[in-house]
């Protein structure tokens, strides 16, 4: 068998490419997902050749127009991809030759698959860490709308999965918040490093045509140039910062999966997931199962996953571009479709969850949870906080064995321990107390929350 | 909108599931892939609910039908995948009631999907280990037809890529060998506990009809039954073993991946891999890459990441099933193509490669191969070892300086090091006479290559 | 500065080692903890040596005696540690010579330190599976004797967290067993690949001298003898594989530990860990926390990282021995550590668990976990599957609006949703009905599970 | 036992930790590495403690100078660790109250060792970033030196490890710069997100005192303040961010010690590495092998370990602080070392480096390295890129069959595969004509490089 790219490379060989061969080394069927920045890419390239005098402005004209038809061809479906064609680049541009002849020849003139494919994969993962941003910043809003809601509503704040003090939901809502904003930060600082074009490298030392790459790069709208061609062809890091950036998203929506299994649960009920975002088991009628979390949770493997082939794949590899880099691709893609419908079913499910507040209050009712308020109480009334700590665990420890929290002892009980005690107590002991208490920057204080949304709001970047 | 699968739990839902949720959560995308062994389980347990008295035989053979004619549509390509029946085995069970009316929705009678799927994917691994065993077979094969051919031929033996040595080329080959034939000894054991069955656990405790399990067990051709139903539906280790197995012996792949691009370089010229199994460059018309072996030492990454997706996924879980484990598939699945395409490719190449006898040889010939025969020369004429590997050192410097290798300088050159130097030390220096001398099981003379070769042979298991 | 071990190698050099490079490259630090088995694997090649006349049988003797006083040496503590002789092996051999003059000198014949350093990490991790095995199988039986006094306590089962079915504690302590019997099995096999012996492979080729490899591999007890020079000295499978095993073991322990930790909140209160596996905290007086499943749920990324440190180290190396393979050990070491301290964590935990069976049933009297038990009844009294499921489905939706289980609605009640209900639904909807109806195989009735124990202890390997 | 650190929680408790538990738990063994770090945040949260008048200004005069007398003691290698007082936070603090008395025990009012830790494990970090990067910048420094000795040298570049084109060994090296400097930018938007205050979060919820978190973090340095307490106990963000930046860096080390280890062959000798950086073996007298790049690629697998440890050490986690967080030191302080220690290892190598120019040249001239060349002077004469392709992969496979290189082929030859070469094909053809044309900016002409080296200078950041 004669493949068709070996017509485009084949001067050199004396036989075909092994049928099996040709297909484990093709790329079209996962890179064909970039054939609109492949085009993209091509036009700047054609205007920028035909600027220098590379081309005639009729080269250009009509390879620009050939490719846009094209473009309308892949996206009607009416596109074959061809195997033997090996890769995107080749499908698009062997159409383009027998659409425009000669011209098309002329298009691959200064530069190389190398540095082709590596402009495609930027310009194509920029708009998507754009697109992602967007889910991204949904969410965020609806955190912010549910913890407005919630700025009051108590609840149990853990330590080690053990009541440690009452907190307000509005509060812990904004945790995830800052979470995921760093999420966002730190996906534009990848994407500031990913909008560098690589273009003009051609195969790894440039090439002997006049290019103007500050021309091109401006057609597209990079903010950069990379600097040097061996390293532009070889560079594969903006895939794994990507990656990078995506697995901590990802950990950070498993945290809060974790926390909506477990609040969903018979034993907690904090939280009801409503049926839309749940489905059943085939054997078990009564089952109502948190699904999307749990996926969302399991999912985060995955993504870990990718940056550990990625960093693998490049490991110990020379310069400048082999062939294992073409491994760079499905990694990646799979990591932006995971972490976008993680993200987009979060934000889809966050503003629907219905918070059961009375739940999450008798939550806090219980282990204690304001057992730290009454040695603050104790510090301020001049016990050395030590001392005060090693006078409530006695307290605690007696509630243990009479099944009584604090709130509920008497004076007289509570004096047992420190008679500095005194009927003020009960206010500090108080939940509202407790969380009215913490009232600085960061703080559960309700109206520490309310301000802490308004900031919040004015954080979600919109560069 | 109402989905399909929800008519099949329902019941206690009082909103459909929404749109994109039923996207998210399914998995008929990538588990249709399972459908011959669900099959196959179903009608095994259609036989063994017969066997009991829960189906009728009637019903069993109707099912039996069913699900025949089911797989031939599958396989003629007529059946339609519905996302909204989730998974393959709401797919295959729903068409099944289409057909057959009521037995068909008694087929899931004392069973769940739970352990359906268990099941279903240990038969689907089970066959698919075999199958990835006949293909590292052939290779093992393909290396030892090669060492026998090279069982002479003298090449450089490298540590730190250094000249170390002279070795046989065949000895080298017996080294790949060895690595891969660790690895099917792992993926024999690994089969071994892939090979229970979890049929009859149901959800996570049983059931409570009369099921016969080693019926069932036997039917299936299972070598054990899972032992405790909460594991049984829980339980993901299979494809961790799987996948740990097979990133070995992807790591093993990219080595010797690593080394025939080495071999293949203009400056190494110690083997030709033909034209078929390499590709071109779009833009430089004398390359000839060595594509499959870079691309299989870049696959390497991909399995270390799915077996990390797959650690990572089961971490902190508790029992016994939940949904996260629906993302045990794709990574398995794609683990297997990995290897089973990389071991085709090699199997394949191997004995098609051309080794450059005069290259390695003269490889050999550089670097002072011979230098530990030296060492070894003196220590036979009562130097301790030690004081031998100093002589032999500065004789070395001698030749950086002078630019000559050990066996090219006269015997006046030599004795400057060690009065006990004589003439039949340049028998020692010899290539032949340095591979001969290492002469004992395991080394790399070349009649122990030979005799290794023989052991080999029979050391494939056929099990 | 001249470093002492360059002069060891240093004939060829003109000038001596960066003392950074020097502390950079030395490995003493780590491996010394090897000092044992490197004594044990000298002693035997000199054994060796002398049986085919390389030693004479009084250098043989004062080798033998010289390496015991050094080994007593270290165990006192006496011994001094010098990291300019660079690794364990050239401390002991430079000891030797000090003591014993030339014949320590002669040690060395033979063998080198790439296969010498094979033999050393393979004897002691060996020992060390060995020792692993003994604390898991301690824990076995902690499992097995938990699980035999608990074997009719009833507790709630989980699939999706969500109540699914009752089960008993017993029977879900026989799933832990599983998991870890499993890792037991890999273990086993692990040893046999790890129980190989290197040593006579020299420095890749073999050697010149008439050794007798299969008397040493009896006097060091191995199982078999590695095949290929090059292999042997090269492969790091071994460490690998372990690894892998130790990581799948760390995960069960990790999804042990969830639930440890989930069943010791005030929450679920299914468990209680007793104080002294428990810590407080230094600011919440009434804490205590489950630090311990904490913990060990933690490490279980540790022993992740170090298997994929493993792989990505051996990814992509040339044959033979590179010095990134001295980066072998701190992974191995550490893996080996964490697993046994985890194991025993456990092993010394689960005995004094205290189960908390009225939480236990409460639970299990939650969450309708009798619905598939209604549903079954229906199926023996003539409804088809599928149908049963939707009629309990609705019971449920109905027991969840007036908030009753489906065991406290009435006669009457129930017969809304199916004609067929009588008087003894109530046996079946009752927690003691229920499990007793899994009475097969791996169900969870207390017979099974008191049988399932009986051949579980019989199941622990002894070899 | 009674532990000492118990008797500061342990009011609640019954019994004393057990004794292998409480070893188990400590952390005191690796986290006093940040003791420096721990008393600097003291001392300032005294500070801030006294202006808000929880302190009197006595009690903090001597809470700041007990622990600067603690320092003194800890550097001086007076002060004793125990593992019984668990952590750094506690051997600290107790030691501080045997000093002084009641004010030490006070000094822990408003703040937990959950935010204590948070805040210390930032300062490090923090401080070891900068340090890093000096070293980093060193290097980078190093390779621009370099790299304009080398503008003008000539050498074979590769893709796919075959000869490609001509390049400079100046642009090589700038290549390894570019790289290194995205690894800078990284560490650089990495510290800025470390360099945020946990402290005043408490355990979890805030406190009840009124502190000034603002005038804490102006005392630290800190540009911000974590705005949220349950985030900011629980956040390990920092140490993920900093090893996947880490890990990125030390993929790019792995690659150029591949290239050095390549280069270093008897194969390639591009480059020799001194004497003083390789080490020798204890059996072959001849070898001098290149140990620091193989040990730095090894060490890459390291890295990634840690990543993937912290990945999953924080997967699934409910908030706030987990014991399992613990487990983030050492992956960290292990990353920061291995780190560190390799770029000091390359900042030494590199401007020793020495290469070998002659040796570069001529790999240049075998392999066809100016075929591009002479395709794109066929295109400059009218010939289409595509065709001129096929014309030059003619006459390349013509020259492979005459053991001739294009440059060594008479024009009658050339003017075999087209009518229209001519004499000046062989300006072209030349190693300079090819370098010298890629004359734009990225590109390998000597001039262009030089360029790229001024603007490099500019580029390292001193920020």
């Amino acid at each position: 068998m004669t493949t068709a790219s070996s017509s485009m490379w084949g001067g050199r060989f004396s036989e075909a490419t092994d049928a099996f061969v040709a297909e484990f080394t093709a790329s079209v069927n996962f890179d064909k997902r970039l054939y609109k920045h492949d085009i993209q890419g091509s036009i700047a390239h054609a205007t920028m050749l035909a600027k220098v005098g590379v081309l005639t402005t009729d080269e250009r004209d009509a390879i620009t127009q050939g490719l846009t038809t094209i473009q309308q061809e892949i996206e009607a479906g009416q596109f074959e991809w061809r195997i033997d064609l090996e890769d995107v680049h080749m499908n698009i541009e062997a159409r383009l030759t027998d659409r425009i002849g000669i011209a098309g020849k002329k298009l691959h003139t200064g530069r190389s698959r190398n540095d082709q494919v590596a402009t495609d994969i930027r310009l194509y993962l920029r708009d998507e860490i754009s697109r992602t941003r967007q889910i991204l910043h949904r969410l965020l809003v609806g955190l912010l709308d549910l913890a407005e809601r919630e700025a009051s509503t108590i609840m149990a704040g853990f330590t080690h999965l053990q009541t440690a003090q009452p907190v307000t939901f509005g509060h812990h809502l904004l945790a995830w918040f800052e979470m995921l904003l760093r999420d966002d930060e730190r996906l534009a600082d990848c994407r500031r490093r990913v909008n560098r074009m690589p273009l003009g490298s051609a195969a790894l030392a440039g090439t002997t045509y006049p290019i103007d790459r500050a021309y091109t790069a401006e057609l597209l709208g990079f903010e950069g140039i990379c600097e040097n061609s061996l390293d532009a062809v070889s560079d594969r890091d903006f895939a794994i910062e990507f990656c990078a950036a995506a697995s901590l998203t990802m950990m950070h929506l498993s945290r809060m999966s974790e926390e909506l299994i477990l609040w969903n649960s018979q034993q907690f009920k904090f939280v009801d997931i409503p049926d839309r975002f749940c489905t059943g088991s085939s054997i078990m009628p009564q089952k109502k199962n948190p699904d999307v979390p749990e996926l969302v949770r399991g999912k985060s493997g995955r993504v870990n996953g990718h940056l550990i082939s990625l960093l693998t794949l490049m490991k110990g590899q020379p310069l400048a571009y082999n062939k294992d880099n073409q491994e760079d691709k499905e990694p990646l893609f799979d990591a932006l479709d995971t972490l976008q419908a993680s993200l987009r079913a979060f934000a889809d499910m966050v503003p629907a969850l219905k918070p059961n507040r009375e739940a999450m209050r008798e939550a806090a009712l219980r282990g204690f949870a304001t057992a730290t308020d009454l040695a603050d109480y104790l510090v301020k009334k001049g016990t050395a906080f030590r001392d005060a700590h090693e006078i409530v665990g006695k307290a605690v420890a007696y509630g243990v064995q009479s099944n009584q929290d604090l709130s509920a002892m008497s004076l007289a009980e509570l004096q047992q321990f420190s008679a500095t005690i005194e009927d003020d107590v009960f206010q500090v002991l108080s939940l509202e107390g407790s969380v009215n208490a913490r009232n600085h920057l960061g703080g559960t204080a309700p109206n520490q929350v309310l301000a802490a949304i308004q900031r919040a709001r004015s954080r979600i970047s919109t560069e």
